[in-house]
């Protein structure tokens, strides 16, 4: 068995969404002092490899706890999109072995960009054309390299299309150094309650 | 498949180590404010489901970036001690079935305690014996349903006698609703760089 991770390392200095800064990290506890050592960490629900929940942006929608766990766990198929610029649309997808209750994710040249200093906004991002051909496939979660999938298209229909058919949202993956091809995935979410996302650690198993 | 969860919900009213009052958790954005929900969250690096790292209680201990990600998955064996008292010996351990490379987990009574409110400090706990028993045993990782395992013994021995051997420890599972047997476990800790703890989810898989 391999594991494989492809999280986004959490530091003080970490690439945030558009910059947001809300990461602090202290270190309350000293080991030559205090014999121990522990730290205080603040972040956004949205940080570093992450899950978004329907009710991110969905009125009624579901908070992470009320998703089935099964969401975050089992058969994923990774797709290389490496050679597609700018955006994702329906047609980048038509072709590729996308069935009901896939874990989709998918590998672009977002994997290449730093994991610290600032947010890149020009990232290769999901069309909406391309969010409703996985919803309509019926996906039953979607993964990407970057901290967004949107970039800025009015109204978030990105994220809707998925959201609203209760397809939760891993953003943040790293994905330079793994291939296309069908893995395992544990990517299960802290437990906090009514959360509208967590952070998550995401492990590819390899048997 | 059928997956397990036996983790610790993390929310401002959650029971923390010696009430230490970490926790806050901020709505930053609301849905009808904003059109979308985020939260700000503060918790200390211990807190709920979590994992201790060697560098927690060890000088030159291993922080969980260091460990290798298998310490966090796979085969698992609860073990039911219910009967216990006070706190559980190396004469509690010594009749099970406690193999090389196991990850250990032990079910008491601490599972019945309340996950909200005030601290307990009279859990059922891991007497020193135990934990060098387990540690001669070469366990990969232990795990158990309180927030801490130590209670008030001089010097930390049973955190030291685990972590010295690079036996990372669980804590804060919930093991009310589950029984003895063997499972494959899966808790990643969140990466967070140079931890010498953090939360984690987790998640047992029968198949």
């Amino acid at each position: 068995m391999n594991l494989i991770d492809i999280s986004w390392p959490i530091s003080e200095n970490i690439t945030e969404y558009k910059n947001k800064k809300s990461i602090k990290i202290i270190q309350t506890s000293k080991y030559k002092k205090d014999g121990v050592r522990e730290k205080l960490i603040t972040f956004n629900s949205h940080t570093g490899t992450h899950i978004d929940a329907p009710s991110h942006f969905t009125e009624n929608g579901k908070t992470l706890d009320q998703l089935t766990l099964n969401k975050f766990y089992g058969l994923c198929k990774i797709f290389d999109l490496t050679n597609v610029k700018e955006k994702i649309t329906s047609k980048n997808l038509e072709n590729l072995d996308i069935q009901k209750n896939d874990i989709v994710i998918l590998k672009t040249t977002n994997s290449n960009l730093q994991e610290e200093g600032d947010f890149v906004s020009d990232y290769v991002y999901l069309e909406k054309s391309g969010a409703k051909y996985l919803a309509d496939k019926k996906i039953k979660t979607f993964g990407f390299d970057y901290l967004g999938i949107e970039s800025n298209q009015p109204n978030h229909e990105t994220h809707k299309y998925l959201l609203e058919n209760e397809i939760p949202i891993i953003e943040g993956l790293r994905l330079k150094n793994v291939k296309q091809g069908k893995y395992i995935l544990s990517c299960f979410p802290i437990y906090i309650n009514n959360a509208d996302g967590a952070p998550a650690r995401a492990i590819l198993i390899e048997k």
